[in-house]
């Protein structure tokens, strides 16, 4: 058994692959070094040692320490000095790293090897004491908190205590004498709380702190960090050894940081910054403003060229963008890491693109190299990165909406459309929205609610509109016509700005920088309908998982189409009735005193309804339409003004004292769980009748103009067979009615939403009077949970906080819980009808892991609102190549 | 194959198990001929030739045809004439009879073989014209209806105008003469609507008549109501024709029913009515009163006696009560019918024990022979049979708690308590009950709501407290102090009656009778545990199903033992709260601004907690008690008016603004699905952690007197495995904290209900980390339908209505959806941990089929309230021997 790697000169024991091995970090070493990229050697203990350290009680087999040894001798060679060495020490570092990567969880020891003696032989080699002293100090500080114990601030103290006698600022001040006297102070620190003196042997050091590199694994921290981000299975940290290079040994030393294409823009430029005799912390520190890249190639002109060469060579090696971290330590060159860059959305894109033009990599390569975060980035504004930084969030909420908004900020929906037509942009405020306030919502830039979650009707109806949103930003007070939020206040008419991309809050209005589509984004996509629409499905006749859309307007319906959406998953016809013409016939429906009385008010919105489905089946030409029959409770639409309730009076000839009678005994304790959705369908069946006959009518009559039709119609909230077989029955009736006056055929459906535990537990059932399905993973999430979307604000924030839940569950499908129902419905729903055709249309049809789950389940198509379709559809290609 | 089958002459071809085949009706005549009961001779067709029937397009088989043709000969060569013999006719009866009962639905008729000549003949021959004329016109009206197709009303319309010509009120003061023009005017009537003459040829009439009631099998009414009733896999209808007998042929004739046992006692005295010269109807119609049987011993010795064998032969026979039906003709006895006769509680119990210690039966069929809610009756009071026959119900509602009860309205809880201390009965009548109501439920009768399901507050208190409650009575609108139902005003203080084990509500006070509990209840009861406590489960260390009860007081807890609870399933703590030494600190605690203003508040509930639990422990001494901890949202605890507010401010030291927006922010649109249950142990630790501590002290200190506690700790609403584990562990740290510092010793367990779908979904995690599962059947419901338990009455009465749901989920667990997530959760559960005590506290605990299923799925044990325990162990009983 092999328990240590080495690397250097151009060779390497270990390679990429080795990551469980030897860590992240040791891996990628051991890569470079065999590519022949100048990297200090060094060596790796691999993550098999942690195992047997924790297994052979906290102490390191001596096995392992012989090769240890052997290793570090080679090291000692190679570099031509030893550990320790009076006149010329060899200085390591000691790092910890496991297979994925945890930042600052574990502990480094940087100039491992100084003691007394060697910083002496040090200062006179490199002819800079103060950089010998500095080393030293630096390294008993972190010897001295990371293996013995002390903490961090004892050694501030004594520094600070050195700095106000010498009245100077910052530790660059320091000269050498000054930092000797350091040293001398942080080796009383060490005395003074380890009753120890500061360990003077280089190999007592080193064994000391690879003992705690492998202790730190199960530190506290690490294990809650673990935990909390849902590590399971990695086997332990690895350790690497490797010898230091300095970037502050004087004018022909420096440190920087570059990519190999512009990580903003995606561009194929090289890109980066440099300081010439710093340390990389100098350049974190702020201190100096770095240099940009391309005065490198004047000022050191060989080293550019070489590390353009390593620039190339690490792309081409690794076939993506790299980042990069370089030290020329008195003229030689070392990349001490390497990792592919993070970048924008617009750039992942360029990058990928570019890539298989260049045929670095092949097209599914590069449908894996974007992800649908960044994906999405390219739809919507953003806050421009230099306000981000200099501007602090006073809040944060849920990220409901992408995109960022700025505006003054307004607390109704009627002053929010009344300013929008004074020429302001606005921000809408509220505790919640409703479906009254959807106008107010057009006219807003971006919307804040205080309560509700991912899916309240504010984050559902902000994300059909592609209107950035933050919600359930419980911090934000409203009262009357301002707010506080965290000890500010601000008055309706001041300004904030929103980031729905990370459900940050800002006071004041920071610059957004706007969407840039490029040409490649056209190209990507296409490529990724190939992959998600060639795919086999075992079981299925079907080929590929389709895109649908939910969508209630014509102009939803055109623009999703235009983002690629396959057909409407959902068209809500409940939002229809809200349009100022409507709500009051339906307000008529809802007291009428009898079916006559409904009938007569229903019969005037039928012409209305007609023309909405008219005008969305014309937008879907060739494209399925799947449209929901009235779904919530009857009081969502009752008026509740004293003034609106005498005007209805009037129109249906009752008294407002009747008429109020009525609206409060349509009030319920729990209307999630109330009187709605095939319920409504089964007391009030004109009402889907009307509905019924409306899409049957705007059918024909659309048809007739020569656009192909196909018309879905669902059924929400079933949860026993017998709901669905009377009302499919109704539908049928009313739909071959309106076919046999028409004197038309048009193919329909009459499928179910599955969104209630129990459809799903008896889907076969169900199945035997459906022609598909459609699963509402909202409400299948709500009442799995046993969560109102409405009122989780006030504790699943905490839950996610406390690691009770990882995420939340109206975002990100739970596929463990609800994800059983979900799969018990497929497959019982299949077992009674093999060919169902199954898709759905909750908000998570458009969240990237829970498409993955989708596929895997074996659904025909996932539906999403608008501006998530591009996503979607990345998302499908990328489940049909890991679920290959 | 054998079409038809014959009875009479003390034998017959079929016998009573072939009611499949016969229908119950000519099952059971066959059998009573076999074994000798003078039953009047006659054939039965069998039910497969309805089936024939209908396959052949609604025509009988020729060899059917014929095989009736020999029956019918047969019977006329015993009867000694012919059908439609002139001088002395024979007269059949034409009757229907499935397998199974369907009252009402299916048609006979009576008197065929009449016609113009035979009435002569049966005047002349029996003596008695106007009997002959009567049999004759009651012919034409049942065979114009039944066959032809005649409307009822029309031969009424015929007879009216008659009476009225000859000025009488009854159908008795018409003379013979009079009869032969009913006769004549009953047959214009059919010429009128069917164009047709009364078929004269007695062939004609038989084939018709078995034709009609064929094709009544599958009438629209027939077919609904086989829907309605689940009545499935029932092949047809029998038609069963036999030889007539008359009661009305002078004083030597009579008609009666009769019972082998007392039905209202149970007493072993032979008990019946009869009437002499008189048909049936006439004791029906109640024109004249019938006679006591034993007056029959001194007026015919002969027949008496002759009666007196045949119940006793009978009686033996089908080893139960027997109902039967006798007619007398000119001095010979006919038993008509035999059936096991109904009967009330108190008798089906003192017969069962009655019929073992005869020996003529054993416990086991003498368990069966007591239906549950025969049991429950004998618990509660109940409107006298008689007030019932002459008052009618105003309303019917949900028949929430058995028993009946009278009282005068209030609509207050305050009021109900103030005038229960002036002396009066009042029955309380709310829209819904809150915890708020529960001293006011304590002082009142009975209950009664106008909205509310099977679980709703008022409803689940209710049966705790063994009171009487109609819930759900949507006809009862509240205005004031008054309401109205269904046109009737009852002011406040004017009384009425409800009936909680039907649902209806009466105006008025009726006659109650009380319960009177007989010798043999313990007896009955003693079997029925023998039969339950020793039944194998397979898989399962323990024997038999427990009975447990859900119980939150000490005087519960010692009513619920006395009538056989093993151990308490569910004790709410909430209930104790509410006190008002209790509510005004838990608002103190809510309405606190830190966790320190928490903890004091708590401080001052926990020793009134600890006494309650102490009580409750004492009193269950040596028998498990499981604790929920605290479950309902927080804003079911705090003050609605200003003057409590305001008081509260004061307490702790705020404003009543800020009180008021702090109570204002607890409120939820859906607090069914909000922050509830373990919710707020995660969100506020230090309120369970004061409970356990409560619990756990009480524990400690009522051990050291000898009493033997058994604690179990129940965290509710647990959705996610990692909930539980969290609070477990809080638990687990609090009561060993309690131990150590008592320095005892006292086992105790930590479960969790499993009350939410994800939960049971996911049970196998959950079950790591709880010592026990309790199904909390009542949330299951709500969450897995989707139905809110306090808005279902808008439309869960009108799915009953309609057969969408067979019955209400709250009160009949719906085995086939919500049972799966029980039995997925008692599976996972046991995958997990093989030895998981499982058990049910849900309203289902003590209904009989929903104890069987959780016998079969099985539960460790079954919880209910007090009241229902002893129903529980009956049905438990039931369920080991059904499940043999």
């Amino acid at each position: 058994m092999k328990y240590v790697y080495f690397f250097g000169e151009g060779k390497a024991e270990g390679s990429r692959e080795m990551k469980d091995l030897l860590g992240g970090k040791g891996a990628n070493l051991a890569e470079m070094s065999s590519i022949g990229v100048p990297v200090p050697p060094g060596f790796t203990v691999s993550t098999a040692v942690c195992e047997l350290y924790y297994d052979n009680k906290g102490r390191i087999p001596k096995e392992v320490a012989a090769e240890v040894e052997k290793n570090l001798s080679r090291l000692e060679k190679i570099m031509g000095k030893t550990l320790g060495q009076a006149d010329d020490p060899l200085l390591v570092s000691v790092r910890s790293g496991a297979a994925v990567s945890m930042p600052g969880m574990m502990d480094t020891v940087l100039n491992l090897g100084m003691n007394d003696k060697a910083v002496k032989g040090l200062a006179e080699k490199s002819g800079n004491p103060r950089f010998a002293w500095d080393a030293y100090r630096r390294f008993i500080n972190m010897f001295g908190n990371v293996v013995m114990g002390v903490s961090h601030e004892h050694f501030e103290a004594a520094l600070d205590k050195i700095k106000k006698k010498r009245k100077v600022e910052l530790d660059t001040e320091l000269d050498s004498d000054d930092l000797e006297g350091v040293v001398d102070a942080y080796k009383d620190v060490v005395k003074k709380h380890t009753k120890q003196n500061f360990p003077q042997d280089p190999k007592k050091q080193l064994w000391a702190t690879i003992d705690a590199v492998f202790g730190s694994w199960n530190n506290e921290r690490a294990v809650s960090y673990r935990r909390i981000n849902d590590i399971k299975g990695v086997k332990g940290t690895a350790v690497t050894v490797q010898s230091m290079v300095f970037g502050n040994l004087g004018d022909d030393s420096g440190t920087g940081v570059c990519f190999s294409r512009d990580p903003s823009t995606g561009k194929k430029v090289f890109y980066g910054e440099y300081l010439m005799n710093a340390q990389g912390e100098d350049v974190v520190a702020g201190i100096r403003t770095p240099m940009a890249l391309k005065t490198l190639e004047k000022r050191a002109p060989k080293i550019y060229k070489q590390l353009v060469d390593v620039k190339d060579r690490l792309e081409d090696h690794y076939k993506d963008m790299q980042d990069m971290e370089f030290t020329i330590q008195q003229g030689s060159l070392y990349i001490l890491q390497t990792r592919n860059g993070k970048r924008t959305g617009a750039a992942a894109i360029k990058i990928a693109v570019d890539l298989v033009n260049e045929k670095k990599i092949d097209r599914e390569t590069a449908i894996g190299h974007v992800t649908p975060e960044q994906l999405d980035q390219v739809f919507h504004p953003q806050i421009d990165p230099k306000a981000k930084k200099s501007n602090k969030a006073v809040a944060k909420g849920l990220n409901a909406s992408p995109g960022a908004a700025s505006g003054i900020v307004v607390f109704t929906a009627e002053e929010a459309t009344q300013w929008k037509k004074d020429g302001k942009q606005v921000l809408l405020v509220r505790r919640e929205t409703s479906p009254e306030d959807i106008e107010g919502m057009h006219a807003a830039e971006g919307i804040l609610t205080s309560t509700g979650g991912m899916t309240s009707h504010a984050a559902v109806v902000a994300r059909g509109m592609g209107k950035p949103c933050v919600a359930g930003c419980k911090d934000v007070v409203i009262s009357g016509k301002k707010l506080t939020v965290n000890g500010n206040t601000v008055k309706q008419g001041e300004a904030m700005t929103i980031d729905g991309t990370t459900g940050e809050v800002f006071i004041g209005e920071l610059e957004l920088t706007n969407p840039k589509i490029s040409g490649e984004l056209n190209t990507f996509l296409s490529w990724t309908d190939d992959v998600r629409l060639k795919a086999e499905r075992p079981g299925l006749t079907q080929k590929g998982l389709n895109i649908r859309t939910n969508a209630d307007t014509p102009g939803d319906a055109k623009r999703a189409r235009e983002f690629g959406a396959e057909g409407i998953g959902l068209c809500r016809t409940e939002h229809m009735f809200f349009e100022e013409d409507k709500i009051f016939n339906f307000r008529q429906m809802i007291v009428a005193e009898n079916k006559e009385a409904r009938e007569k008010a229903l019969k005037k919105i039928l012409p209305l309804q007609k023309k909405d489905f008219k005008g969305i089946f014309k937008a879907m030409d060739g494209l399925p339409v799947t449209i929901r029959l009235l779904d919530p409770p009857l009081h969502e639409f009752v008026p509740r003004e004293n003034r609106e309730i005498k005007q209805l009076a009037e129109a249906v000839g009752l008294s407002p004292g009747k008429v109020k009678a009525k609206i409060e005994s349509l009030h319920e304790l729990n209307p999630m769980l109330g009187h709605r959705g095939c319920r409504l369908g089964i007391t009030f069946p004109e009402v889907y009748d009307m509905q019924v006959e409306a899409i049957m009518t705007a059918a024909c009559e659309v048809a007739k103009t020569g656009v192909k039709v196909i018309p879905e119609i669902m059924i929400p909230l079933v949860g026993t067979r017998q709901e669905l077989a009377v009302l499919r029955e109704n539908a049928v009736r009313v739909a071959e009615a309106v076919l046999e006056k028409k004197k038309q055929k048009v193919e329909y459906l009459v499928g179910t939403m599955i969104e209630i535990p129990r459809a799903a537990l008896t889907a076969d059932e169900v199945a035997e009077v459906a022609d598909f399905f459609s699963f509402g993973t909202n409400d299948l999430t709500q009442m799995a949970f046993g969560y109102s979307r409405d009122d989780v604000g006030t504790f699943v924030p905490e839950y996610i906080e406390q690691g009770i839940l990882e995420e939340d569950p109206f975002a990100v499908l739970d596929q463990s819980g609800v994800g059983q129902l979900v799969q018990i419905g497929v497959e019982k729903g299949r077992s009674a009808k093999p060919d169902l055709k199954v898709g759905i249309c909750g908000e998570h049809g458009g969240e990237p892991k829970s498409v993955d789950f989708c596929y895997r389940v074996g659904m025909n198509y996932v539906s999403c609102s608008p501006f998530r379709v591009p996503i979607a559809r990345l998302a499908a290609a990328q489940a049909v190549i890991r679920n290959r």
